[in-house]
């Protein structure tokens, strides 16, 4: 299973297409995604809502609970059944330039600046939490860069 | 707050930056999304684990319990508190062309599928498990696209 030993390496696969959120409530965690963050709805219904974050990248919001058993796909097939709590993270990249204007804007939303980190590579967080307490994080895209 | 109110709208964001699960045993953890996905680690200490999934993007895990207090950041600043239960889901974007290669990887690795999925927009999808139970999806990445 080594990825050293090209006859076993893993097949091509590009990034993470979906990354999901559980929530309390759908109605209150949609608004504030698509009112206050930005991010274009795709698609909504009783247990679920998902949402365009560019590239073809998507933001799932799961009503807690109504996933935890298997769901019937829309196309056909059955999704298996998954569910989470805890107040999880998740980070958004935004240009450095971008954080001022970023800071302001959470100011008229009254959106209050939790922490602040910088990054040995450079660049820097601010976090913030959604509505069911999730920790959200807009990071400097080459937070993670060695270059 | 309305997003057609331009002198209201909020300022640019490029995508999610940070996708997070939470694991028991972090080295087992690892060990799947290094070995059998293939991911490469940038970086990991005691509590936590990065991964590069391509364009900058990052995969976190995070051992459970381990981030429920604030940390300092490695630059300055302190990372407020989060941390997860559950089995949450992800969803990694493939090429329809590389679905068969997968299936005989998974195969050789001892990866069962869980379920699989067809779409009304076209492209579809197989899921199966991580060793913390966390629900994974390989997915086609037109699977959002009502292009």
């Amino acid at each position: 299973m080594s990825a050293t030993d090209p006859a076993k390496a893993a097949p091509s696969l590009d990034g993470i297409l979906e990354t999901a959120l559980y929530v309390d409530d759908l109605d209150i965690a949609k608004t504030f995604y698509a009112d206050v963050i930005g991010f274009a709805e795709i698609f909504s219904d009783i247990r679920m809502a998902s949402f365009s974050v560019g590239d073809d990248r998507v933001l799932l919001l799961f009503k807690r609970g109504a996933s935890a058993q298997a769901v019937e796909a829309p196309g056909g097939g059955m999704i298996p059944p998954h569910d989470g709590s805890g107040p999880i993270h998740i980070a958004f990249a935004i240009a450095d330039r971008d954080f001022p204007a970023w800071e302001t804007y959470f100011d008229r939303h009254g959106i209050e600046i939790e922490g602040r980190t910088d990054w040995p590579h450079g660049g820097h967080s601010v976090y913030f939490r959604d509505p069911d307490g999730h920790l959200l994080e807009f990071a400097s895209r080459r937070l993670w860069s060695k270059k």
